[in-house]
């Protein structure tokens, strides 16, 4: 793994106040794969006891865009454009574990996929995505 | 509006700990028909300062679910089985809204649409998604 | 209707052998919006006698296209990046009409949806799609 | 391979005149599996001299709903309710493939995923869909 790919991607990770307030933290990178794991809490179920659809999409989604970051140079970022998600099976704790993979790089458009998976290996979700890449300037602005 | 049909949706609307605790809140139902509202707080940013992809989505799924809810029995409930959706315009403060129609009802499953809008009238966010509907009683147990 | 607009369109839009073989008529355009009409026939039908889903995602997707190329330049095309498309009703003869319109237009990335509609005016699919916008040059070299 | 298995697949498979027509051919089925082929023509083709979206998503498609078929009853079918599809790679001839399997079965809703793969073995499109398990008697009344 390399470190600085690591750190600069984690730093983007983590300026989301959203992703780290729900304790979902950057694990692994790679030239277009990103891994995520999130203990889950009381906080993050819906009615039935599960984790919440809403918890899963923001881990697949974010974590996917992490994916589309190891690609992309230090003065632009992605943008989600849009994603699906599949709901296999009920996502549960103790802990749940984001695999992200670019299928498609590009310099403008990049195509990405996620896999959410319980600790005893079922598939919970399944994401496909389209990521923007943008110049930081213009985001921040 | 039929308010037997609001008190039981916002029941089950305010059964999920994830999204009372995000400050999501149930505003009207109609056959067919669901409409919440956020007032958006730092802790819904991501990165850029607009509110993070997962909040909007996680909006956009339960109000979709919700607008399922008032076309099924008190025996059944509905479970997103896929949804996908394209971020339009930049979500932001104050409020969002979203409002949630089916397109599609059925016995088994639920066609549905959710557009989340700026206060200001802008479509921050479109989704499409699939519900079935099950049981209470398979779902719970 | 700009009779120009109309025929630049028309011109892109009968390029595609596919789509014209199948039959698939343009019949309006406007900004970011565009209308397509098949008559339906025994080849493009399915199993149980309604028409096939491919034939009914060709056309919500190659009029999406076509509402795109009304906010394009001349040297410029769209390719369709993904779409999801929702079968909500059995698509029938003896006319299906297809209505595109832009949900968000870009200098890079266009957002459209489609309709297509039975002629008894029931809703037979619904499409989101993601549009690149690209130089023609680069696509046909 | 199981040759009844395939046998009452394939003819599933060519029920549908539209996918026939095409020239789409079932070569491989096994629980919760289909592959087909399509050599490709000029009557596939799109504006820029490669397949069209619409035969690729046909194809994706009616080869995932193939895959559904291997695990329903001879008195049920599968219908698809959504699909979403990314274009990843230009698809071009001579030769398409595609292969669907089953994320996850169910008696009433079935999830597959597809991907059409060109001669040279990039990847030319991603599909997941939707399907549900119904009783043929109902479909074809």
């Amino acid at each position: 793994m390399d470190k600085n790919l690591f750190e600069d991607v984690k730093r983007r990770f983590d300026e989301a106040r959203f992703i780290t307030g729900l304790g979902i933290t950057l694990t692994e990178t790679g030239d277009g794969l990103a891994v995520s794991v999130l203990d889950v809490e009381e906080r993050h179920l819906q009615q039935d006891g599960f984790v919440h659809a809403g918890v899963v999409a923001a881990m697949a989604d974010h974590t996917g865009g992490a994916a589309g970051w190891t690609l992309v140079d230090a003065d632009k970022t992605v943008l989600t454009v849009e994603f699906k998600i599949h709901f296999l099976n009920p996502a549960k704790g103790p802990r749940l574990t984001c695999r992200s993979t670019v299928m498609r790089p590009g310099r403008k458009i990049i195509s990405a996929e996620s896999e959410v998976k319980n600790a005893d290996g079922t598939l919970a979700a399944k994401l496909t995505m389209t990521l923007a890449v943008v110049s930081t300037t213009r985001v921040r602005s």
